[in-house]
Order: structure tokens, then sequence, then C-alpha cells
């Protein structure tokens, strides 16, 4: 593709770029919003965390919910996007654009917190609290299990914005406790950008992971590689679709940087950059 | 608008079910996200408040750090985009699109929460934080004074993405501590949900403030009225971008709800749709 | 809107340029393209001629046919874009997202030409043809019309992808001939590019509109000033999301111009530039 | 991909559709729209010519313009879309996004037409014009010449709006003349549209190209299977991003045909699509 124009050409260079931040032994913090996980891209997250493509990971709670969910021996299914949801409610079927998910897979979740809220509560950081439930889960192609096997540092910063997140809820209205708190997290991840002096960031959408990755290489130091896979757009001005270089302005990114911005949906995208830095 | 076509008639419908839902009694839930205050949209908002159209308030951190940056005195500028970003760097200008804030801002922040922090270690809530900043900076045209004065309730679920959030975890690595938890934020925000019979909700943007109403429908009764302002696409598959009727697979939008999708950068649909509400 | 950021800010760079170049008396080349008509943007396109403001218009065929089939006495109808296309079908109505046709347009359209076809045949450029119409519907809210009056030329370099151009189809199967040649409408726009020393370039859209008339600028002098609404991108790389600085390399845009490109729908944007510009 | 969700799945999709409808025997009529000879996608349509896929062929002028400047010798380059237009123009280097092409390949154009001018006078459609220049070419490589050998139907309905047509203007304006007319190419396409029963539709972008090829069903019978590839949105009412089934209710796609709209820039769509159908 290194010879083709317009976004074909973005997806090679972001492929070139993820060579070279990994041989320069770059420490990759990776974003992770939108509904991956039920579109089918949680093999390759799993594999560029066992391959050690992905040093840190910041997510969106729901990403990991699914994942949880699929752990639980549930599934999505590929549906269609013209459909009457009145229908599908009556059904008991929760659309995700064109994926379709049985809505009482909210019952086995209910069921593994009940069984598992005493090995939560002392939890001091979302993260260990995440990386427990990777371990009682303690499948191979869990995004959680790969991150607590490999001790991937594992953010998100809007936990109670996530079916996680509302299943702890439902043991706080009985009256019981949590000890996590997300400004522990936050010390951890600004900790680690601080130790590592050579960073890359690649992120597969925009929203609190990529704008909290950013932040903490404001507050640290700037990334010197950048990957972002996005369809949000500069111009409209918010964070999700600001291309890369505005960050070199807030000392996010470093001026002498390689950066990309491939404007693809990151389930074309995704498996083309990652088929492409493999061989 | 209501004879065009295309965008300019969502825009009236916008204004349309707006004016019913409000007819109607309904509680207004209303995610803020993008850069809508460093472009220029906080008066809209503040308005909004204060006038009664809005009820509950979920934003992201930056729209609220932005807030509090103008509440201190300082300005959001209209600068260009076609800037070379290390030139910008040099002179501690921060670019949000075509939009530029001096980086010194951060000393005023800091200043402010050195000032105060012992007035918001006891808060249990990010929502009584940040009333608490409301009250103390007291300026008629800021978003977090007016939510304090109106004692609009007030959800930033990852207040820790942001830099509010950096200026409390600058005390956190001095060893100091803060109470507040995100968990007891949505325990109220679902009492909230819960106890409203007739709920509508107005998405400036996607992102965690539109997901976290979602779930708080989705966990307590269906919204009967909705509005979207959102440049994101559904096929894309992610929060962001889902068209409202979606919801109602998910019983977070009542099915026999009134619904509106606006495809247009939100500086110039919110003014228009609120302008249009208004007369 | 001078003081908004983002799109807000572009739709008033694009009122400021609209008034520079009119008050540096350029000559305004307006591409038309999208179904601007059927949204109802007639009515502002028929002003903007009377006004003085465009001086050569370039058009889709099929804007001006629906301009054509409204001087008919036909109309649009604002109609829902979630609906079953089968129904339509079976109820003779033709769709446009959201607004309706009926389909027995045509037969009107058919008449028309049946009762007019002698006073085409003989016209040399697709100009010449699209004012003989203008005059012979003799509406005043045609824009077919107001291009008649007002000696506008009128160009539409792909008549015969329209439904104007399948009416002159129809004739011709039936052995009947028709002189008018693009090619000599193409002498006509290059030689008026070539006379005209301050050119402005106004775009609602891309397509063939925007292309010829960049072109024309190319073969000529570039034009000094330039507006464009699109909701197409740079990045995928073709004419119509071009942004129009690109031109300054091919020599269709002055090194020294003045440019904004607005994404917004036309259908929004278009009303606001112009009222804007208006006061 | 059958398993992804989202875009990913529409690409699978469309592979499948192209399948079946080249095993059901049906006539493909391919629309061309966007730079994509410039970025790089000319063989795969040179490809999809000789091995049968494409039967009927409706382009832009600027692709067919970029095929002959290719034909003739000339390159385009990867360049940079980051950079100071007036330097390129100065430069002589014409920008499309990141593409770059010397504009001393319009010498080579008009010597091309100079030296054969006298074949082009008497062709009477733009599609024998065009076959005379793929014949005269005569590049393995190029779109022409392969529309010439296999006397695949190529109809071109903007020929004045290219860089082609400006070279037979620059003739014309010496006092020449040429006989092709574009109404005689349109009742060329509308016989073949009429004869063929079994069709099916794939538009790489949108413009005149698909356009053309829908009312050329509208006026004779309904297609059976549809792909686009597109990244404009239906709710911006134009064709380019009008969805397939739309057609329906105007009677130029079949009620009962199989479509998809893939929404991802065609440089990498385009690939995945045909190399999917062929394996």
């Amino acid at each position: 593709m290194g010879s083709l124009g317009f976004n074909a050409n973005k997806i090679y260079k972001a492929a070139e770029i993820l060579k070279e931040c990994k041989k320069d032994k770059c420490k990759l913090f990776f974003g992770f919003a939108g509904a991956m996980v039920p579109a089918g891209m949680k093999q390759i997250v799993v594999d560029m965390i066992n391959d050690g493509t992905i040093d840190v990971l910041v997510s969106t709670g729901a990403n990991l919910t699914h994942d949880l969910i699929e752990a639980l021996g549930n599934h999505h299914y590929m549906g269609n996007a013209n459909i009457n949801d009145s229908e599908l409610h009556k059904q008991n079927i929760d659309r995700i654009y064109d994926v379709f998910m049985k809505s009482d897979v909210y019952q086995d979740l209910e069921e593994f917190f009940n069984k598992n809220f005493d090995k939560f509560k002392d939890k001091k950081t979302v993260k260990e609290f995440l990386w427990e439930i990777g371990k009682l889960v303690n499948k191979e192609d869990s995004i959680l299990t790969a991150c607590y096997k490999k001790k991937i540092p594992l953010f998100v910063p809007a936990i109670t914005d996530s079916g996680i997140g509302l299943m702890i809820w439902n043991h706080l209205v009985q009256g019981k406790k949590v000890e996590m708190n997300e400004f522990e997290d936050l010390k951890e991840i600004l900790d680690i950008a601080f130790v590592e002096k050579k960073k890359a960031i690649f992120y597969v959408g925009g929203g609190v992971p990529k704008n909290y990755i950013q932040q903490a290489m404001q507050f640290s130091s700037p990334a010197s590689y950048g990957i972002q896979i996005t369809t949000d757009r500069a111009d409209f001005g918010g964070s999700s679709g600001a291309e890369l270089k505005e960050g070199i302005s807030w000392g996010k990114m470093s001026e002498k940087g390689k950066f990309v911005n491939v404007n693809c949906d990151a389930t074309i995208a995704l498996p083309l950059i990652y088929a492409s830095y493999k061989n």
C-alpha cells in the first residue's frame, strides 16, 4: 500500500510507524474506544498484548464489559442494522448497529459479581479490580485475562460508565463498599508516563481513552510516535477528531515525532495495520 | 426550517421536540461533550440551566475545566488551524483546532486548587466537589456556578480525565487524600433516573456523557424524547454515532418516543435549536 | 459567529469573504450540486441571482430538472427517510432522503418538451437551451427564469445526466435532432474566465460544478476568493472534498487568495451565510 | 470478515454480492468517480475489465485523463498533504491530496492531441472517441486500452469537465470541429440498459457516474444487485450519499435486490472487495 495514495497510504504509514516505534523500544500506550469487542476486534487486541505490541492499555468500560460477557460464555451475533428495534426489544435482543446481543447476558454478569464481589472490595485501583476479573475468568481469548497474565497496566477512567460499573453499583445500593478509586489509577498512569522516556501512542477511536493518554503525555513528556484510527474530524474541534500534530502545541506529542491519522472504520483499518506490521 | 429537507429539517424537528418535552414536564438529561466551551458555547448552556431547560447535566471534565479557566479570568482566543504547532509550543499556546489558549492557565488552576483544596477533600461525590468549585468562583457566566446555584445535578463520570482531575492528582502525590468517589455519583444519577417518570435526553456530541445517560435510562426506565447533535455515524458502531432509535432495543428509549439525530457541528446546530425553541 | 470556533466561525468567515469579494467587484462563479432544489434551497439561489451575488452559475442537471418540475406546478414534499421504499414505489413516490416527489411529474415534463421541442432544436449551447426553458416557464421563483432574465451564464456540463437530458433523449430516439453541444458551452465559460480578471468561487457541494469551474480557473487565471460548503473530506482525495488551498498548486486559486471550507449540510450553512452577508 | 461487524462486514457482503451477481450472469455497470487513478487504483480496474467483472464503465473525465497521462509515460508520485501549495506551484507540481503530478504532463497531452486530432473529429460518440484514444496509446495497463480491446462500453457524461475535454477545446478555439455528442452516448447506454434484463451496479464514489447509471436503470428496468463504496452520507440528501435502497422507490433498484453500502475510502475498500471476490 506504500505506493497508493489517500487513506490506503496512511495504513501503510501506520504499519511503518508501528514497526519503527517497537524497534526503537518505545512503550506503546493503546487507547481502545468504540464498540470494538462486539464487532469482533477482541482477538487482535489479545494478540497485541501477548506479543508485546501493547504496553499500556486504556479502554472504555464497555469494551471490557463485552470482553467479560464473552469470557462468561456469551456471544455477539451478526445481526442487521435495518430492523425494527421495538421487535428486538420484545425478543430481548440489544442492538449495536448490525451486531446483536441477548439481554440476558446481564444475568450472567450479575451472577459473576454476586459470586466474586468479596474478591473485589479491597482493590485499591480499577486496574487491580480488572486484573482480578481477568484472573477469575481465566480465558485465553480474553483481553482482561491477557492483561492480568502479562501484567499490562489497564486503565478505565470511566468505569462507572459501563456494565461492569453498574454491577458494582448493584452491590453498593445494598450497602456494600468498594475501595477502588480512579485517582489511584491516575497516579499510576502518570508514574508510568514519567518513567518511560520513549513513548508511542496508538488510538482506536477517541473519547476518554485518547484524552487520558494525551494528558498523561502532557504532564510527563511528549510521545515520539503516534497512530490514530478515527472517523471523527479535526474541524469539529473535539479531542476525538484532533490531528495528532495538534498535540505538539500542548507538549503531548514531540515536535520531531512521527504521526499518522487514518480515517477509516477501525474494523477494517486495525487488522490491516496489524497484519502489515507483523509481516 | 420546517419546510426544508435534510439536516435543516432536523434542526426544526429538534426544536419542536424540545418544546414538546418541556411542555410535557419531562426532566431533560443533557450530555455535553466536545470542546464546546473553548468554541464559545458556554453562555448558551448557562442560559439553558438558568431557564430550566436542562435538569441534569453530564459533561466531560474538559468542558468544565475550560469553564473554570474562564471563571478564573482567562480566555480562549480565535486562532488559526493552519499553523506550525512547534511555533505555538514555543509561545506557550495550546491549540484546540482554531481556538488558542495560553498554557499558563494551568498556573491559575494550580493556585486555585492550592488555595481551596481543604474545601474539597471531604466531598463525597464529584457532583458536590464541582458544585463547591462553582460556589467558590461565583461567576454569573460559569456553568459550574449556574449548576451550583440552581442545584442542577452535575455528573462528570471521568473526572480523572481532565485538567481538574490533574489538579487533584497534584495534591494526591503530595500525600493528601480526597473522598469523592465516582460510584457515589453513579448511585445518585440512577436514583434520579428511577424517580423521574417522564424523561428526555439531549446530547451534544457522544462519548461518556451520552453513554452514561443512556445506561441510566436502561437501568431505570426509557426516555420519551431525544435530541442528538453529532457528526459521528451509526455504521462505525460506537455509542457516539448510534441513532437514538437503536436505544429502543436496549430499553433506553421508549418505543413510542420522539427522536431526532442532527448531523451538524454543534457550534452551528445548538444555537439554532435553542433559538428556535425559545421563539 | 465571529467569536465562536470551529465551523460556526467558518460560516462567519464565509460571509465576510462574500462581502469582500463583492465589494471588490469580483465575478462570482457559483457551483451548485446536491439535491438542493428538492431540499428547498431554490428561492435563496433565485435571490442570489436577482441581487447580483451570482454572476455565473454551474449546476447539476438534477437541480434544474427539479426547478423545472416546480415551475410546471409540481411540488416536493416533506416526507420521511425511515420508510419502506417498496411501499413508496407502489404509491409512485420518488424519495430523496426525507423529501418526496410524485413520479407523475415526469408526465408534465414530457408534455412540456413535446409542446416546445421545436424551440430547442436549433440551440447551439446547453446554456441557450436552458435559458429558453427559463423564458418559456416564466416563473418568478424559478432559477431557470432568473438566469434567463438576468442573462446569467448558466452551465450544466452533464446535461445528459438529468431528467431534462432524458426528455431530449426521448425525442432523439424518435429520430429528431438537437444541435446543442457541451463543447460550445466549454468555450463560453473559458471565454468568460479569461476576460474576468477578478474572480471568486462559491461551491455548494462538489462534483462536476466545482471541478468545471476549477478547470476554467486553471486554464485562465486563478480565483482570488473562495467559499466551499461541503461535507466531503480532503483525505479521500476527490475533487469534491479537496481544500480550496490545494488549488493554489494547480494555479486555480491565487496564492494571496482568501478561502474558507465550511463543513456543514448546505441546507443549514447556505441560508446562514447568505443572511449574514446581506446584513 | 463475515464474522466481523460494522464496515468490515460490509466489505465481506460486497464481495459476496459480487460473486452472486456474476454467477447469476448479471451485467455489471461500474461507476468510477474520485481521484482513483492518481491514487493507484488503475490496475485493479484494468483487471476488472479484463476478467469480465465490469461490463459497462461510466467514469469521470478526470480518471481517464490521468489514465491517459500515465499511458503517455508520465507518473503520479507519493507526495505530502501538509505542504505549502505556493511552493508546489512554483515547482510546477499539481497536488491531489498527498499525490503529486508534474504540471508539464499537459504538454504531452497537447502533443498527443495535436498529433491525433484528425482521428477524433469524426467520432460520433464520446465512447468511440475514448476507444480511439485507448487504441492509439495501446498500453496494457491503461483503462482506455482495456476498454477498447474488450469492447467495453465506456461513458463519460461530462467529458467537457476534464483535461481531455480541455484538449479538444484547445482545437475548437482554433476553428476545428468535433462531431461527438453526449446525447448519442445517452442513447447507447439506455439501449444497453433496456436490452439487459439482469443488471448489477457497482459504484466507487458517487457523482455523475452513479447518477447516470441510476437514471439508466430508472428509465429501463431496475438493477438486482448493488455495491456502493462511498464516504458521503444519506442525510445530506445528494445522490452520491444516497443509500441504494432509496433507489427502490424510483424503480432504479429492484425491491428484491441485494445491496450494500460500504463507508470507507475506496483506496482501501476496492482492493479488499476485489481480492475477496477473486478468492
